[in-house]
């Protein structure tokens, strides 16, 4: 037992000095360039304008736009495995009226189809058929943004996540008649209703089902586009309909679950708002908040809440860090605001310490493993390269803001410390033998890693279309799970000059949620797996997400 | 097969013949004494002031007072079969300090004990332990006025009222921290709060549990009241707790349960509320409410809700019709507003109409069959004693009313009424060898016959000290099941000159409840049957039942 215990103290004081090296990292690059003085001026400017931030956040809070929106039809799902995404189908059972002014009693259930994928709050009446109603109407209400979310069970929900982000609610309705709307958010196109307690003598029926829709999204601002086809009027369509029903006080990740503000996923809706609803002040309220919220250290916040107050999320991505210089790039570009890009400056050049921090001096990303790093939900995915990539990517971001806003100077060491990156990138992540970037000890290949150092620049054009095309070929890379990765295959491949590869390949993933009824882009998907849920349980998915939102961004932005 | 059918219609067609002689009672007392006319003149001013008499209970709203309660402790409720009421007792858990700032998971379950029973809404606050709770907090919420209903489960409910009624909660909240106070009211003095679901990492906790009471009595109007014991002094302050927390914008019955205007149990909670919270414009405004939603034909209403906007329950009941006239003269005869008198003086005299139709030409009542008649939760009471008796009643008052208005010539024909009326009792309903009053074809003895013909005078004085001391020793009687039906008894007890027998009555049925735990006194009760429901359900009973508010209506109105 001693002897045990000996070996065991042991292996934790080796751990412990693997992690102190890890967490001091002397060899790193940005000791190497001596960057602590500039880090610092920026960390003095970060202290000073936080508050304003905040402030500014605030004052740029958009107004929500509103619709009525009233229910198409009364659906039942029935079971459809193996043909209808997630084995169910809907099928239309009948007319609203039909459900309208009709008595309800204990046990009764409908289900409401409103067409369309729609954020909001629910609303509904209530009406006495006969006499007055004589006890509370107590009702079980469960909001779908696919068919499974109506037909399967939540009772049986065992993910990794909270089942309180199911979206279901019991509600008791003291007086009837009374038109009732629902305090709370939903994210749905389907609402199946339950009758669970009712007056035994007194009958009492619905009328009047609506939802009235919440998004920062106004459709008179929304730039034209004319589709070459069906099919991309179908892309952009449905684009469309998820950025607008995440794009609320901020660019939320997802209406129906996390419903708050996460950098990366910023990154990919403001790049499609740009060339669509052009709400730069949403962007320019969401930079300030995750800015606002950035910790004492001065890392930008990874995700951030909006409500009671702004404040940092627990979490934190590098990857996302890294891109908070290329979103208030893009930002810039978008808006021309220099006002604001110059104000967050500070904080777009601070995040660079936290991510050379893992680039040691031969310029190369290592894995501290303390990190979460994100890049796709796909756990066997080696991130290295990926990481390497979206740093060198982050520097030349804050390179190009520099010069926008004439601050070059204070960043003179990054194309240097680019071109080292680039340099350690070639030697270490690049087999010349297969034409592809690898990624960690056991030189993993993936589509990943091929598109992030293409995005990054790393290679020549000539290197971007061979690894772009090799990738297609090496059947055992590891895949995309999310759009959000699949989004950065179409933007390589695009940045390889692969136009036609890029729509094609978008045609083909997001066509595919279509055709498998998508009304809104879905947070994750892999063809053929239904069920997969980075949460381990498929109903707590987000089926309007707004990382996926972004072939309307591909299709607007590259027209021939 | 065809035979049988025929004797069927046979049946139907004698049924429909004696209905139909029913209805038209052209052998009631009401056609001998041509009273159609006087019936119709009131008619006509019923219709004329209808509506005014609705914007006068609108104006006679009262103000809701409230007062902030913190829970006194966290209990657990412990099996106790066969000595706690209902099998159930509560044994203090820990300071309510215990369950604050503490983190909680699904699962976890506490009970606040608040000491007393309130009528309010339940606040609380949630807040983050350590980081930003990243998930909805989905809370199940029980409120209990006895420990039953926080130590038993709901799911096995299946008594005759909706177990909509009952009241638990089931709520989401999306954000972490806020104060949040559930927009339904509850009267309950515990507080089952068990978490559904939560965070998966991110811990929540509790602080600032308090309910917001609401109640239309007023303490500094409360009148003061010396109790000669102990036992007087927790009479007196259970009997407020109940009245205080049913007087809401109107007279309720019970504020968990029906939460609505009844018209005889208003009776008896304005005639605490006379020598208690003299609350005078609550009565006007109830009494308002009940003539403002009369039926076309100009029967008031016996029970009415008031929201949205007031209107006649579907109930009738005959004895609570009559009680109209009783319930205007107490009023008048308490707050001396005789313009409100005047105002309803028509409604009062037109109620006679319906009750009249079923006194034969004899003066008997003959119980129609096709009415609800009440005087007790008890079904094998035959109720034709006390529905003749409170006729009588009902004819006294109108007379006594006409008196205090100077109307006496509208109802000459009522001394001469009251007379064939008592005789008829005397004939039809004395049994002058048992020195009581029997009730129905069978003759039945009950304690609510003896009682309502004490009250309605039909007897001498000493008859009716005989017959209340007579239906004492007969153990047979229909005994009263509900404190509304024993405060009659006790109201005929003091009538007969018995006033120390009607307050050893009352210290004894009023007194067990109190030693059984009562913070308020109950719907029904039986000494020793503790789960008696006029519903099949015991859980659904209320506990804090106005009608038996009366002790301190004894108490202070007889104090010798």
């Amino acid at each position: 037992m001693i002897k045990k215990q000996n070996s065991i103290k042991l292996v934790v004081y080796i751990i412990c000095i693997l992690n102190v090296s890890c967490l001091v990292a002397s060899n790193s690059i940005k000791n190497a360039y001596e960057l602590d003085d500039i880090f610092s001026a920026q960390m003095e400017l970060i202290d000073q304008r936080r508050v304003s931030w905040l402030e500014k956040a605030e004052q740029a809070m958009p107004e929500l736009n509103h619709k009525i929106i009233k229910p198409v039809s009364i659906v039942s799902v029935e079971k459809d495995t193996g043909k209808s995404f997630q084995g169910w189908k809907t099928v239309k059972a009948g007319e609203v009226s039909s459900v309208c002014n009709k008595p309800f009693a204990p046990g009764d259930s409908f289900i409401l189809d409103f067409g369309d994928h729609y954020t909001g709050n629910f609303c509904f009446s209530l009406c006495s058929i006969d006499n007055p109603v004589d006890a509370p109407v107590r009702l079980e209400f469960i909001f779908g943004e696919v068919p499974a979310e109506v037909g399967d069970s939540f009772d049986t929900y065992c993910g990794s996540l909270s089942r309180s982000w199911l979206q279901d609610e019991i509600v008791n309705i003291d007086v009837v008649p009374q038109t009732v709307k629902l305090p709370r958010r939903y994210a749905f196109r389907y609402v199946k209703v339950r009758v669970v307690a009712s007056s035994v003598s007194r009958k009492f029926g619905f009328t009047d089902f609506e939802v009235e829709t919440l998004t920062s999204a106004n459709e008179d601002k929304l730039l034209p586009f004319t589709p070459k086809n069906e099919r991309q009027a179908e892309l952009d369509r449905v684009s469309l309909t998820t950025l607008r029903d995440c794009m609320q006080t901020v660019f939320e990740d997802g209406p129906k679950r996390d419903r708050r503000l996460w950098l990366g996923d910023l990154r990919l809706q403001a790049q499609a708002n740009y060339v669509t609803y052009q709400n730069y002040d949403l962007v320019k309220r969401s930079l300030y908040i995750l800015a606002g919220t950035s910790d004492k250290k001065g890392m930008v916040s990874t995700c951030a809440f909006e409500y009671p107050k702004p404040v940092r999320g627990g979490d934190s991505i590098l990857d996302y860090t890294a891109l908070f210089a290329p979103t208030l790039l893009d930002y810039l570009e978008a808006s021309n605001d220099k006002e604001t890009a110059n104000d967050l400056w500070p904080l777009a050049v601070k995040q660079l310490e936290f991510v050379l921090e893992h680039v040691n001096s031969d310029g190369l990303f290592i894995d501290p493993g303390n990190w979460w790093l994100f890049i796709d939900w796909n756990n066997d995915l080696d991130k290295q390269a990926s990481e390497h990539a979206i740093i060198i990517y982050s520097l030349k971001a804050v390179c190009r803001l520099a010069e926008l806003l004439d601050k070059k100077e204070q960043v003179s060491f990054i194309p240097a410390m680019v071109s080292s990156m680039k340099s350690a990138a070639i030697s270490n992540l690049w087999d010349s033998n297969l034409g592809l970037f690898v990624s960690g000890a056991n030189r993993q290949i993936s589509w990943a890693s091929q598109s992030w150092m293409v995005l990054a620049g790393v290679t020549s054009s000539e290197q971007a279309r061979m690894c772009m095309a090799n990738i297609e070929k090496y059947t055992d890379a590891q895949k995309p799970v999310t759009p959000y990765l699949h989004h950065h295959v179409v933007a390589a491949l695009m940045e390889a000059g692969y136009h036609e590869k890029a729509m094609a390949y978008m045609n083909n993933y997001w066509g595919k949620m279509i055709d498998l009824g998508a009304d809104t882009f879905w947070e994750v998907f892999v063809p053929g797996q239904d069920f997969l849920s980075p949460y381990n349980g498929y109903l707590i998915n987000s089926y309007c997400h707004a990382w996926s939102c972004t072939p309307t961004y591909f299709l607007r932005t590259y027209k021939n």
